[in-house]
């Protein structure tokens, strides 16, 4: 066991002070307006699930990764390690007293047993979405609304890369792969490990599919064609005229030009069953949101056939991309503060006069004024009003940026005469 | 071991759905409109705390409300089960790069092992807030904003009790009991357990202190002089004038009204060290908000001395009582629905054009249309636009409310004059 000092927070998590959880909300606030024009409404789920519940829906190769605890009823539960089973999960619990299609939305954190990295902690801050039921159009919309959505933040340079697990999987079923088997190379093929690819695939009855070409298939619209001309079977086919409709989809709401084709793309989670995609920033070496369709998780979780589609997009993530690339935040700040001396019942009768007005004012002992004259050059607030006089019955309305000063005598109707100068 | 089934949530905890969650973001707006224009900025802790570090703030006696567990590397974890030690934690931390006073608000939820009852979780969520620094109007300022944000919710007839530690601490110094006699005294105290309180006080030296005159010290102003009368002893003398002050404050402010005074008030945590106070409606059952001065706690977390003010509201438990008050909650929909057969790049361009003016817009396949007309019912959704006549080359714009349709042909210019009819 490590010795560690009690001030800290636990490895791989963080407290944000307010500047960093002022950026996180404006964040949120730019993806949540996408959110909600396209008629999505937030669902909360509990951060702790039952144990096998969330390896049911995610496969048991993830439960490494899980933060495990025995509750005091013995019961085996898990952190969250993503949303999209918990939410599958309570909508399976719930689908009788629903009528999909259900457009969902969240903001949470979830949790990852990961070494820690650079923008890639143990507590990740998610927001994404769950299109759930039978839509015709629900890929291509979750796919704008992902791009869109990003973009609304102020992300420059967005792509994201499109791929359909059924690609794969046709030439899988093709060489008869075992199930051990296919996870493997899938692995490889998600990591672009070409010198890996070409190792594994010697000893296989690749039906005379060349791997090397397939790790290769990501770029723009040309990719369908070539990944068109490697296989001959079904359900690849399938998979490839399904991203050619898509693609026309996107092209009507501007967005087709965010996007890029991978084929080898799968995303190492076993619920995918149809489009897969992850988007990213040129320079940032992860990525910023994943999604795809999963048509049987629901099914899993003891509801009838119910495809479904979505994506969660990492919050800190997004928000060193948009720091990298120099992106000014909003930075709130109060309109005015109100200097005193001990007493304060005037103060705050004036902090509720301008409270009533809706304007955001601070309080301000006369001790601390030095500190709150240089903070609001900082923090651009741009007025305050003194009651340091008060002795000689003023109040002095100070305007920092136009450089005023103006004396108001307490005497009847003061109020509004402040409320004039304002 | 319990078997449970994996489609439920675990014990005292569970799944809101998109209504519930509505009524959530509405009341958190709703605070959150108080907190900004008191000018506190939100900040965010990790879920997971040092086992350690939470009992360091929170005292031994908690401990078994923990959600407790080990991490891989063998460090004792838990998860918080309050914000205002984990933020005296980060603050202390961090002190040297920090200019108090600090605003400082949250929104989170936190985590006990409590037995399940109605309106009471073990995923409890919270919002509050904590004044960090030197401020002789801080308790007035953080009571204020307590009774205003909850009140900007809606709901009616709050009131707040309103005591200090040092009056009962003050009796407690001048009859010389050990730790553990206080402990008992005051949890009897806080519990009015009246017929307790006169059996375990029977073989304590009390000084001539009539400890049921103590637990009953309940109601307005008056309260105050009778309390005085009780006492001889410095420290409860001075807590009194303290709240004698405190409540002139309020009066400036106009929310005296709302306060009472409950001089056996005392909260059950260690780290309380001047007012302490709770808030709750006439009939509802338990307190929706609580929270007091806390002196010390930054301190034993390393700081120097730093005097800190704060509260904590427990919004599903306002939210049952907004709900039990027949809150009417505002429950946003979409603007308009656009209803499309199969193909759908129309709708998509359409959703596009209104997307970009802000307009809500969902897109609804032809097959799940009936469902939605009856949604759109019970949603007040008030417009659909009809492609469903799309070979016949027009678009029908229907205003629900209105009672109106509209055709447009599709030709040049059509978008302009379905943006016209709008």
């Amino acid at each position: 066991m490590q010795k560690n000092n009690i001030l800290n927070s636990p490895p791989g998590m963080k407290s944000y002070l307010s500047d960093s959880t002022g950026e996180f909300i404006e964040i949120r606030e730019k993806i949540n307006e996408i959110f909600k024009i396209w008629g999505y409404t937030p669902i909360m789920t509990p951060l702790l699930e039952y144990y096998d519940s969330l390896l049911t829906g995610m496969g048991q190769h993830t439960r490494k990764e899980f933060y495990k605890m025995i509750d005091y009823d013995g019961n085996i539960l898990a952190l969250r390690p993503e949303m999209t089973a918990p939410i599958a999960r309570t909508i399976a619990n719930r689908i009788d007293d629903l009528t999909p299609p259900l457009r969902l939305s969240y903001f949470a954190p979830v949790y990852r047993y990961d070494s820690p990295q650079v923008g890639k902690y143990r507590e990740i801050y998610q927001m994404g979405l769950e299109f759930i039921g039978n839509n015709c159009l629900a890929d291509a919309e979750v796919i704008i609304i992902a791009i869109e959505a990003i973009k609304n933040t102020g992300i420059k340079n967005f792509k994201l890369d499109l791929g359909h697990t059924g690609y794969l999987d046709g030439i899988i079923n093709e060489m008869q792969l075992t199930t051990g088997e296919a996870a493997k190379l899938k692995l490889l093929l998600n990591k672009k490990d070409f010198v890996g690819i070409e190792e594994y695939v010697k000893n296989l009855d690749t039906k005379n599919i060349d791997f090397t070409d397939i790790s290769r298939l990501r770029g723009n619209e040309e990719v369908l064609t070539r990944a068109d001309k490697l296989v001959s079977n079904k359900e690849s086919r399938q998979a490839l005229e399904e991203l050619r409709i898509l693609f026309e989809q996107l092209k009507k709401y501007n967005v087709a030009e965010n996007v890029n084709f991978d084929l080898s793309l799968n995303r190492g989670l076993n619920y995918y069953t149809g489009i897969v995609f992850e988007g990213f920033t040129g320079k940032l070496g992860y990525t910023i949101c994943g999604g795809g369709r999963y048509d049987n998780l629901l099914h899993q979780y003891g509801a009838g056939r119910m495809p479904a589609v979505g994506f969660a997009i990492g919050i800190e993530r997004l928000r060193i991309a948009l720091q990298n690339q120099r992106h000014k935040f909003n930075n709130e700040s109060v309109d005015v503060i109100v200097v005193y001396k001990k007493g304060g019942g005037l103060a705050l009768e004036i902090a509720k006069m301008l409270h009533k007005k809706k304007v955001k004012t601070t309080l301000v002992e006369d001790t601390e004024l030095e500190k709150y004259i240089s903070k609001c050059r900082k923090k651009n607030i741009k007025k305050i009003i003194s009651l340091l006089d008060i002795k000689e019955n003023k109040i002095t309305f100070r305007d920092i940026k136009a450089g005023n000063n103006k004396d108001i005598i307490i005497k009847e109707g003061w109020q509004e005469k402040l409320w004039k100068v304002w």
